[in-house]
């Protein structure tokens, strides 16, 4: 597999299950031949959020697009364009739309399987 | 170390040794305990380019403003706000602002040292 170049809006967007009010598109992952980390863009509509959880890896997250906070044992952080979050393994976290728009961000992953 | 929650435009823009034109903004490393993979903001003034080169490592990217091109071994390939490309280790790559304003992308790497 070679180069990829494509605008987020060509991406699928997934609704997440159980998950009301949020998209995921798979912009980069293993199946582009991605070898050790993958893209994401998510959005959720206002009100909604990720689940509030723990898992072994690492976020690395980008804000794109609207309002909202990163909820942590830190407390509640805000979110905006522009805004980059770290989010290590093991750490309780959870994202939330306070906006009036969609919030939309990337968030990257190393490969979990 | 901890959650970090920063936006872009407080980290320093350091200039690229031998590039005019160019900044970068690393805004998660291996300082800040990511495990895996790096996120940098690249800010490219109109007519900037990166080198042209290749190197065992992938890159991840996302344009966030501005508008370039992408020369591979497939051509000149557009960038605007919104896309994203992947660049396979040992593909010969630039990236090149082509427009009027400044070229923001995020570039994401895995940790080569």
């Amino acid at each position: 597999m070679g180069v990829k170049v494509v605008h987020y809006e060509a991406v699928p967007a997934d609704p997440v299950p159980d998950l009301e009010g949020v998209t995921i598109r798979w912009l980069i992952a293993k199946a582009d031949g991605a070898p050790h980390f993958a893209m994401r863009l998510f959005e959720l509509q206002p009100g909604s959020g990720s689940p509030d959880h723990r898992h072994t890896w690492e976020h690395e997250v980008f804000v794109l697009e609207g309002e909202g906070v990163v909820r942590t044992e830190d407390g509640n952080q805000p979110l905006s364009p522009g805004v980059a979050v770290f989010v290590p393994g093991e750490v309780q976290h959870q994202f939330l739309n306070t906006g009036t728009g969609p919030l939309r961000f990337l968030c990257l992953i190393p490969h979990v399987d």
